[in-house]
């Protein structure tokens, strides 16, 4: 693309929204990557520049703070924020990960074919089911009882909640998304929907990465049983990817820490 | 509007996609208000007909078990669908009740402003939080365990669940939409986005009803605190609406059961 080009491009697109044109920025809990990583996928996945804000430099962290701090009340147009992640497209600042990439996904080309106008449904309910199932349930297992308490405080709890987590929730969104991809497949797709790569694979990639991350054993067996087939196939499918592969193998790509996706072996299957 | 009006627009919209134009029809377990709530909601509050399928007939219950069975592997276009409420559109079947929400949003007037293309980000992501933390979060003091087991195998761990939920938890919610009230309030605005109702309002009212349904001393305890003032006159003032208040007298309306919002007492404050 020609400078020109580019700078038209940008006045035609600000001219129908503020926010077009503009840089892309995520502002995230820095060092882990939580909630946040399935922006960055989307990004990465297409080769879309953006900004890491908190990241990039430590003394950015007050931006996110004063964002989610119980004094702000937004601005002009944007309510204030309740916790990350959070992005800023131009004068635009929006939050809750679902959101986030229902707004990235036609932009970045992750939402199905340009003619499909409900693809944007299907694919939504695929990305919410993965965030519910194989995201926020994650998290509970370590935190059945009270998110601003430590794991070590309710050590009991987590230990029966990732049973059944391990035994029935597991299994079942598993299970789910095998079935969604054996349809797909019935058909000639390789993906969770529409033949093509969308947000939700790259989301259900993430959830899937963390919760092997978490229960390495339970994921084990239920890899060997076979039941799963077209799944884990994905996985490395989406993995495999140039723009995921040079990702994954860069300095942006973090590993998990205290976040959503824990590894404590007691928790795991034994 | 006279018929050939109704049927020139019927005309038109089915041209641009296959379902506009089609009867609504939601699939949600029968008797019990649950998540369908707020789909239900959207159409009385906008005088939508529409078809309550499972609470219509007892036998068309197996049209709802039949897309939830794990033998369902969707169809050409709609992939299969992990729980209910489900939306049926002419050839189109989405879950997951943000989604259905967003969907029915815009087509409904209930997603902000015409001109404002921003606006269902926002309405989305104030939706979102509302059903997270005053839905699925009560959803989960009963049951922190296990969904699937009883609320009597898990009783000491609600009873935790709960005080946390009551003294952490739910004033962060209410505070964060006080929050959002107060901006709207000061550019004269008396709903939760762009000075006019969304269907986030709508969410938030009924996740405020069914918080106050299961824990009335609790609830009853922060609102006389005060500080939720703009909160409480936004629930009446949607409980007020003709609407709405056609719709909360009429048969159409359930009583709380076992759901996500169930009254016992012993998790309430004391």
């Amino acid at each position: 693309m020609t400078s020109s080009t580019a700078s038209k491009r940008q006045k035609t697109s600000s001219s129908s929204s503020e926010g077009e044109g503009a840089p892309y920025e995520l502002l995230y809990w820095p060092g882990i990557p939580g909630r946040g990583e399935h922006v960055r996928l989307c990004f990465e996945a297409t080769g879309t520049p953006y900004t890491d804000v908190c990241n990039a430099s430590k003394s950015n962290m007050s931006q996110l703070i004063s964002l989610i701090s119980d004094k702000n009340t937004g601005d002009e147009t944007n309510p204030p924020t309740l916790a990350p992640p959070v992005l800023r497209h131009g004068g635009l600042l929006i939050s809750q990960t679902p959101n986030i990439l229902l707004y990235l996904g036609k932009r970045l080309g992750l939402a199905g074919a340009e003619g499909d106008e409900n693809a944007i449904y299907h694919v939504n309910q695929l990305a919410l089911t993965a965030l519910d199932g194989l995201g926020t349930e994650v998290h509970d297992t370590h935190h059945p009882i009270a998110t601003g308490a430590y794991y070590e405080d309710q050590k009991p709890e987590a230990k029966k909640k990732a049973e059944d987590y391990i035994a029935n929730r597991l299994p079942k969104f598993l299970g789910y998304f095998e079935r969604v991809l054996e349809a797909q497949a019935s058909r000639g797709g390789e993906y969770l929907y529409g033949g093509q790569i969308t947000y939700a694979d790259l989301v259900l990639w993430q959830c899937l990465d963390g919760v092997s991350f978490a229960f390495p054993k339970a994921i084990g067996g239920l890899k060997k049983s076979g039941k799963y087939g077209k799944l884990f196939a994905l996985y490395e499918r989406v993995k495999g990817l140039e723009e995921i592969k040079e990702y994954l193998g860069s300095e942006r790509r973090m590993g998990y820490g205290m976040g959503i996706y824990r590894h404590y072996p007691e928790l795991d299957s034994e």
